[in-house]
C-alpha cells in the first residue's frame, strides 16, 4: 500500500443490526437508520470534496421496508450534484439477510452537505461532471429538489 | 400517581451532547441529531396514537445551526395531521447553552409515521382536529407536503 | 427564536428504554436509570445556576417499580434548596407505557451538586426563594437530608 | 477449569474512563460512575445470592474526587448485611492513574438489592454471618442506614 | 431490486473513528479495531456460507499503524480456505484520511469461524475453489496457519 | 487511602454481557470479547509499565466456549515477558453464570503491546523477572510465540 489518495464520488458501507438498534417489534429504529444514512453520505462526500462537512438538509428520506435484527444493512452513496460550496448526495440502503443472502431495498434518501475548512468557513467543492445517462438523471433531479427546497424556505 | 393515561399530541425531550456525538470540528453529528429527532417525533406519535409506530418518511429536515459538545438539545414535537393509519409529526430542535442559557433554533423536521398493531398490521390513528390558528396552519402545510411527496413517488 | 435565556429551576426530560438498558428479566437496569436521573438533575441545575456542575452526593434514591423495554422514562427535576456553592436537586421518574399511556412513579431521588467555574473552582449559585407551600416543604426536607448527611460524614 | 462455583461476597471490577464518559471539564460523569457502581454491587450480590436481582435503593453515594479521562476506575464491592429477601451492598471506587499508578478513593456508596426468582417473585437470600471486626462494623452500620431509610419512607 | 441473493466471498465495510473509539493519545483503541475486524470477517463469512457463525480463533492480528479520530477505517475481507464446518477469513484494514484521501494499511488479521445451524450445531460450509494465483497463495498460507495452530493446541 | 502506587503485573476485570453484545443466537460476539480482552491486557500492561500503550499484535486468541447474555465475563491478565519496549500479555477469560456461579474458561489470548511516552515515542519497559515455575513457563512460551511471529513477518 503506497498511501495514494482514493478518488471516488460513490461509496459503500455495511453495518450489522444489533439488538439496541431495534424497536419492540424487532425492526431497525428509523433514527438509527438515519444515522447510518448520514455517515454513508458523508463517506461519499468526503471522498469527493476532501474537506470537512456538515449536514445541511435531508430531503425525501423514504423507508420502504423494515430491516431486522441480525441482518446486514448495506448503504450505497453517490454525489449527485455540486453547487459551489454545497452538494447533494443520494443514499440507497438495503437489508441483506444473513441466511438467504437476499437484499431488499429499504430506504432512499437525498442529503445536502456544506463543505468547511478547518476554521469552519465554507469552501468550494470540486465540480462534478455527470457522465452516464444515470449520472445526468441524478444531476437533473437534484436540481429540482433544490429548487423545491428553496421555494419552501422562502415561504417560511 | 394514580397511573392515569397521559393524553398529549405535543411533547418535549432533552439530550446532552456527549463527545461521541460530535464531528472533528466539535459540532453535533447530523446523524445523531436525526436519531434524536426520530425519538422525539415517536414520543408525540405514541402519545397521540397509543400504538406501535414505524417511521415511513422524513421531509425537509433542515439543519440551521450546529449544536456543540456539552450543550443541551431540546426537542419539541407535535402531531400536525392524521390520515387514517399515518400521521405527520413536526419536530423543532434547539441547542441550549449550559452557561448562558441561550437557546438557538438548530433544526426543523417533518416526519411521517405509520401505526401498527402487535402483529405488525396497519391500524387506524385517532383523528386530530386542529383548534388554534397555529394548529390549522400546520394541518394545511402537512397536506401540501404529503401531496408533493406522493407526486415525487409517482414519477419515480 | 431570539436566543433569549431560559430561566427555569424545574425541568423535564424523556428517554426510551432500549434493549441494552435492561436486565435478563427485561427490566430497566438500576445503573442506567441512575445515569438518566443524574442527567435530568443536571438539566435543572444548569438552568438554575448557569455554571459547570459536578455531582457531589446522592441521597435516598428509591426504586419503586421497574420500567420495561420499549417504555418511555419521563424524568422531572427541580432545585429544592441552594447553599452558597452547592444545591439539592430532586428527581421524580415515571415509566410511561407506549400503548396504554399509563404512567407509573418508578423512582425518587435527591442529589447534591456543586457549581464550578471554568478553572474548576467552586462558585456561588444564585439563591432560590421557595414560593409555594410545595416549594417550602421541599426546602425544609432538603435541610434535614443535608444535616443527616453531614452527621454521617462526621462519624466516618 | 472444572467449572466449580465461585463463592464470594466480595468482588472487584475495573473500567477504563472513555471520552464519552466525561463532562466538558474532562471529569467522569456522575451518572456513568453510578452505572459502574450498580454493576459492581450486582457482581457481589449475584455471587452471594445466586439469584436475579433488582436495585431497590441507593443510600449516601458520596463523590469525593473526580476521575479523569484515560484513568482506570477500580470498584470493590461487598455484601454488608442480609435481610431475608434484600441485602445491603457497599461499593468503594478508586481512580487509578495509568502513568503514576496512584489510586484515589473517589466514591463510596451503599445500595439495597432485592433477590428475585425467574418469575420475578422475591426469594430468600442466604444469610451472611459477619466474621471480622470490619464485617461486624459494616453489619451494624447497614442496620442504622436501613432504620433511617424506613423512617423517611414512613414520613413520606 | 428483485431481492436476488448476493454471492460473494470478498466484502468491504467502512467505519468512522469516533471520540469514544480512541485512547488518550488520540489513536484508535486496539480492541475497537478488533471488533470492526470481527464484524468485517463475519460479513464475508456469512456471504460465503449463508449460515450462523461463531468466531473460533484469531491468528496473527498485526497492528501496523494507528488510525486517528475522524478518519475512516476501510476493512476488506475474504474467505481464504474452507474445511468442512470451519473457514479462515483474512481481513486487511486501512485508515483513510478525510482531507487528503490517503489510505494507510493499518492492520492484517486471520480469523477462523465455525458455521452453525439454528439449533447451534455445526454445519457444512460450501467449498471454496481458489482461482487466481492470489487465491491459491491465500489457500496455501491458511493451511500452514491451521497446522501451526493445531500443533500449539496439542502441546497445551 | 494514601494514594500509594499499585504495583501489579497481574490484573482482573469483570464485565456483564448486555443484549447489544450478543449475536442472533444469544452468544457474546467475538469482537466484543476481543475488545474486553484488549482492555484487560492493557490493565496489566499499564500496571507493569506505567506508560501509554498501543496494541501491536494478537497471537492465538482461541474461543473455547460461548458466553451468554446476562452472564459475567471475568478476565485475568498477566505480563508474560518484556523485550525492551514491548511485552507479551496473556489473558484468560471466563464466563460466570449468575444463578449457578459456575465459571467456564471461554477464551485464551496472547497480545503484544508497545510502550510509548507522551510524544508517542517508544520507551523502555521495566524488566520482568519470572519467579514461579508458572512464570518461567509463560516466559519461555512467549519467546517461542515471538520467534514464530517474526518468522512469519520475514516471509510476508
Amino acid at each position: 500500500m503506497t498511501g495514494k489518495p482514493v478518488k471516488e464520488s460513490q461509496s459503500e458501507m455495511t453495518e450489522l443490526v444489533l439488538p439496541n438498534d431495534t424497536n419492540p417489534l424487532g425492526a431497525l429504529l428509523g433514527g438509527r437508520l438515519m444515522h447510518m444514512v448520514d455517515i454513508a453520505a458523508a463517506l461519499a462526500g468526503h471522498r469527493h470534496s476532501r474537506s470537512y462537512l456538515v449536514t445541511a438538509a435531508v430531503d425525501h428520506l423514504d423507508f420502504l421496508h423494515p430491516a431486522r435484527m441480525g441482518q446486514f444493512v448495506v448503504l450505497k452513496s453517490s454525489v449527485n450534484r455540486v453547487w459551489n460550496t454545497s452538494m447533494e448526495i443520494g443514499v440507497k440502503a438495503f437489508a441483506e439477510d444473513i441466511l438467504t443472502g437476499r437484499r431488499l431495498h429499504i430506504c432512499s434518501a437525498y442529503l445536502t452537505f456544506v463543505a468547511l475548512d478547518e476554521q469552519g468557513n465554507r469552501r468550494a467543492i470540486p465540480p462534478l461532471i455527470p457522465e452516464s445517462d444515470d449520472d445526468k438523471r441524478r444531476f437533473d433531479e437534484a436540481g429540482e429538489r433544490r429548487k423545491h427546497r428553496l421555494e419552501l424556505r422562502k415561504r417560511a
